[in-house]
């Protein structure tokens, strides 16, 4: 494996957790994790690719959707031990639920708010 | 312990990640780890509390550098399993190596190359 991906420190599961911000709104559109396969892959790709921890599996964010993640850059912190990527949406819908960004529940007097407007159903994204 | 505190999905270690995103500037600070106590403590003082996981207590950011995080507000995403706080970052600074944020370390041709101005010398941020 090449050295850069060797710089991260990888945690007991082989994994690193990856924030995803979006280029245009600085938006944070969701959180995921990735694997040394699934890092090497969104470098070379340019897309933002993933590792399942429900399907345990390499997954390329957009396959089903169509909503792709072009991503512009890769960075690591401080203890190269979080990555956080700059994307392009495609579609502008990054969550599951037909939602802009997967962050909608704010805690408001003790109680977790929903918003964020769902531009499209989930079962025209996913069939059924 | 409350319910809204009971919604989120605590991992194995009964910890969630924790997306720090600076207020004014959009930027990400910093990601860390929260468990129910320190949720529940940032909730309440307004100023962000996390979980250390190396020294395996309680952390109130800005404890020893002055260097505190106001919390804006706090949400959490789709599944309930990550957490992002937005906050006002007192003194510029939020990484320990006297950076304004910890993301300072960029991809380029296969190689992490190091940014971010160091504003003040974590020796005297921390002491000796």
């Amino acid at each position: 494996m090449s050295s850069w991906l060797e710089k991260i420190k990888w945690n007991e599961k082989e994994l690193v957790p990856v924030i995803v911000q979006e280029v245009e709104t600085k938006q944070i559109l969701m959180h995921a994790w990735m694997n040394r396969d699934a890092l090497k892959q969104t470098y070379e790709s340019g897309k933002a690719t993933y590792w399942s921890r429900s399907r345990e599996k390499i997954w390329v964010k957009g396959e089903k959707s169509g909503h792709y993640q072009f991503v512009e850059s890769i960075l690591t912190d401080c203890d190269y031990d979080v990555l956080l990527i700059n994307v392009r949406q495609k579609g502008g819908i990054a969550c599951h639920t037909g939602r802009h960004r997967c962050f909608f529940n704010k805690l408001t007097d003790k109680n977790w708010l929903e918003s964020g407007e769902i531009l499209k159903n989930p079962k025209d994204i996913y069939g059924k």
